[in-house]
C-alpha cells in the first residue's frame, strides 16, 4: 500500500419496511429503491427489513450489473430481514443471532419470530481489510413503559462484543443499521464506548438532510404521526458508525439523508429515511490504539459508568424474568393440583362429564405455563450471561483506572472540585 | 518478547457427566475432580457437562487458591454445561450459542434445552495472546440412523467460523471439548480443514493413555457397554486441538488420558476420559500463514472436498426440515377443517356434547402442529444460512484453486494418473 493511499467509500443504509401484505406500496417502493441504487452506484448498500426473500431476489437480479456481490442473512422463522449489495467482491460473511429478542407470546409485535441478528461482511479493498456489519435491534413499542429495554441493551452488548471480537485484524470497521436506539439511550452509549465507533452524523462537516439527522420524521407519510408526537423533528434511530485502526484515518466527508420524500418522485422509499455517507480512508502515522479498557481517564470513566448502568439494567431484567418463571411455576403447580382433582372427580362419578370437559383445558393451561416457564428460564440465563460479561469488563476497566496515575490525578482533581463546590 | 521465548502450557479437559439426580456418584466425583485439579495445578482446566451451577460454585471455591480465575457459560434453559478454571487472569470472555441444536419435542434427548455453545477466553501469557475455546456439540444417539447429523455438521461449521473470525489476532488458538464426532466424521474434518487446527493426539510424540486415544472406553464402569459394542477399544470424541500463527511454533510435548479409572482411586471421574496435554509454544521465524483458501494445492483439494460434502449434508437437512414444515402445514389445515366442522356440529345440536368435548383436543393439535411448523421453518433457515456460507467459501476455494498454477499441475498429474489407472 502506498503511503499516500486514500480510499473513498460511498455507503447506503435503509430500513426498507418490507412486510409482505402489510407495508403500503411495497412492490413499487422496492422497484424504485432498485432504480435509485443502480443510478447512484454506491460501494455498499446495507438494507434492513427486507422480510421477503422474493424482494431480495428481485433486487439481486436488478442490481447485478452494478453490485455483483450480494447476500441475504437468513435466521429465525421469518428471517433477519438483513441483506447487502456490494460493488466489490465479498471475501467472507457470517452472522450472529441475538440470544434475546422479545417474547414468542407477543405475537402482535413479531420480533421474536424474526431472529434479529448482526451480519458481518469482510471485504478487501486495495489491500485494506474492511469489516462491514449490518444489524437491526428489537423495536421499541412504548418508550414510557418499555418491556423490551433489557433485551435491547443485551442485544447492544452482544453486538458490541461481536464487533470487538471479530474485528481485531480489520483496518476499517463499519456498522450500519436500525438500532432502535436514540443517540443518548443506554444501548447506543454502551455500543459506542465499548467498540470506539464514531457516529457519522456527529463527525461529518457536511450534512444535508432531515432536521437533527432524524431517520423517522413526521413529514414521511408512512410514519405513525401519533407515535412521533413527543418528538417534533422526529427520531434518530438509524446509524452509520465507523472506526479505523492505528495506521489509518477515517473521516465522513458528507452525510445525506432523505427527508420524508423519495429523492426523485414524491413518495418516500420507506417509513425510515435513507442514510448516504461518503467516507474517506487515508494512511496516518501509526499510533497507540486505545483498547476499550486502556483509553484515557475520561474515556475510561465514561466506559465504567455505562458498563455499570448496563449491568444494573441486566440485573433488573433478570429479576423480572425470574419473577415470571416463579409465577408460571406456581401456575404449573396449581394446574397439576386441578388435574388431580378432576381425575378424582371423573373416577368418583357425580360431576363426571364436567370433570372430563375441564380436563383438556387444564392440560392446555399446564403445557402453556410450562412453555412460558421454560422461556423465562432461558431469558434469565441470557441476561445473566450478559451481566457476567459486563461485570468482568467493569472489573478490568476499574483495575486499569486504579493503576493509571493520570486517572488518580483526575480523580483527585475531581474530588477537590467536589469539596470546593460543597464548601461554597 | 525475547527471541528465545518459550512457554509451557498444561491443559486439562473433561466431560464431567454432571446431570443432577441422574449421573451416578456425582457429588463424590466432583469432589475428587476438585482434589485432582488442585493437586495437578494445570494452567487451564476446561470442563463440559457441569450442568449444575452449584457444582461449578463448589469447584470455584475449592479451586480458588490454585485457579484464581473461573467462568461458567450460561445459555439455553438448563445451561451450556461449559466452564473453565484458569491459573492466569482471564482478559476477556464471550460465547456463541449454536443456531441449531436438536428438537424441543425430543425431550428425552434434552440437548435442545441445554443451549449448546462455544465459550471463548482471551488470555495474555508473557505477552502472547491465547484464545482458548471450549465447546460441546450435539450428542449422537444412533450412529446408524443419526437424525441430528445435519445439526451437528452445522454446529461444527458455526464453531469453525466463530474460531476463524474471532482468532484473527491471537498468537495461539486452543480448542478443547466434547465434539461428539469421531476423528474421520465430516464435522471433525470440516472443523480441522477450515481452521487449520491440529489434533494433539495425532501430533504428540509422547502419548500415554487409553488404546487409540479413546475418550469413551469399555473399561469405564459408567459407560453403556451396549452402545460401545461396535467399537472394541472405545471411541475418540473429546479433543485437544491447537494452532499457532506465523512467528510462533506450537507442539504437544505429552498427551495423557485417564483409562476408565480414577488416576488415584478405583472409580472413574466421569463416563468420559480426561485429556491432559502439555503444549510448548516457541518463537519461530515468521512464515507465510496459509489462510483456509490459500493453503497448498493438496490442502485446498481436501478443503474443497469437505466443503462440498458439508454443503450436501446441509441440503439434505434442509429438504427434511421443509418436508416436516409442509407436513405440519397440512396437519394445521386439517385441524382447522376439523374445528370448523365441530363448531357447525355444536351449533346444530345432535352430537353437540361430543363436538364440544372434541373441540379442545383439536385446538391443542392445531397449536402443537403450529409450534412444530414454526420450529422446522426456523431449522430450514438455520441450515440454509450454513449452506450459503459453505457455498460462498467453496466458490472462493475453487477460484483460488483455479488461479494457482501448482494446483493446475497437481490436477493435470492427477488426471494423468486417473487416465493411466483407467487404461490399466
Amino acid at each position: 500500500m502506498k503511503p499516500n493511499f486514500s480510499l473513498r467509500l460511498r455507503i447506503f443504509n435503509l430500513n426498507c419496511w418490507g412486510i409482505p401484505y402489510l407495508s403500503k406500496h411495497r412492490g413499487d417502493r422496492v422497484k424504485r429503491l432498485g432504480d435509485f441504487l443502480n443510478m447512484e452506484s454506491f460501494d455498499l448498500a446495507l438494507l434492513e427489513e427486507v422480510w421477503s426473500e422474493q424482494d431480495f431476489q428481485y433486487l439481486r437480479q436488478k442490481l447485478l450489473p452494478t453490485y455483483p456481490a450480494a447476500h441475504y442473512f437468513r435466521s429465525g422463522v421469518i428471517g433477519s430481514g438483513l441483506c447487502v449489495f456490494s460493488k466489490h467482491p465479498i471475501q467472507e460473511f457470517t452472522q450472529h443471532v441475538y440470544t434475546l429478542n422479545g417474547y414468542p407470546y407477543m405475537i402482535h409485535h413479531g420480533d421474536w419470530f424474526c431472529g434479529k441478528a448482526v451480519g458481518l461482511l469482510v471485504l478487501h479493498l486495495s489491500g485494506l481489510v474492511l469489516n462491514a456489519y449490518v444489524t437491526h435491534l428489537h423495536a421499541e413499542y412504548n418508550r414510557q413503559k418499555d418491556i423490551y429495554l433489557a433485551h435491547r441493551v443485551a442485544q447492544a452488548w452482544e453486538l458490541a462484543q461481536f464487533i470487538h471480537h471479530t474485528s481485531k485484524k480489520a483496518d476499517v470497521v463499519l456498522l450500519c443499521g436500525d438500532l432502535n436506539l436514540h443517540p443518548k439511550d443506554l444501548g447506543c452509549r454502551l455500543l459506542k464506548e465499548w467498540t470506539g465507533l464514531h457516529d457519522a452524523y456527529l463527525e461529518t462537516q457536511d450534512f444535508k438532510g432531515s432536521e437533527e439527522g432524524c431517520t423517522m420524521v413526521p413529514e414521511n407519510c408512512y410514519v405513525n404521526q401519533r407515535e412521533l408526537q413527543p418528538f417534533p423533528f422526529g427520531i434518530r434511530i438509524d446509524y452509520v458508525l465507523y472506526k479505523a485502526v492505528s495506521g489509518f484515518y477515517i473521516s465522513c466527508k458528507t452525510l445525506r439523508t432523505t427527508t420524508g420524500r423519495d429523492p426523485h418522485s414524491g413518495t418516500p422509499l420507506s417509513d425510515h429515511e435513507a442514510l448516504m455517507a461518503t467516507l474517506c480512508v487515508r494512511h496516518s502515522p501509526p499510533q497507540h490504539t486505545p483498547s476499550p479498557t486502556h483509553g484515557g481517564p475520561a474515556e475510561r470513566s465514561r466506559l465504567i459508568s455505562v458498563l455499570k448502568e448496563a449491568w444494573a439494567e441486566m440485573d433488573l431484567g433478570m429479576a423480572q424474568a425470574r419473577w415470571w418463571a416463579t409465577f408460571t411455576g406456581y401456575v404449573i403447580g396449581l394446574g397439576l393440583l386441578l388435574l388431580a382433582l378432576l381425575c378424582a372427580l371423573a373416577a368418583g362419578g357425580g360431576v363426571r362429564e364436567v370433570a372430563i370437559m375441564l380436563w383438556t383445558p387444564s392440560v392446555g393451561l399446564l403445557l402453556g405455563a410450562g412453555a412460558i416457564y421454560l422461556f423465562h428460564m432461558q431469558e434469565a440465563k441470557g441476561l445473566s450471561r450478559a451481566r457476567a460479561e459486563l461485570q468482568h469488563m467493569l472489573g478490568r476497566a476499574r483495575e486499569a483506572h486504579d493503576l493509571d496515575p493520570e486517572s488518580q490525578a483526575a480523580l483527585f482533581l475531581g474530588q477537590q472540585e467536589g469539596d470546593r463546590s460543597e464548601e461554597q
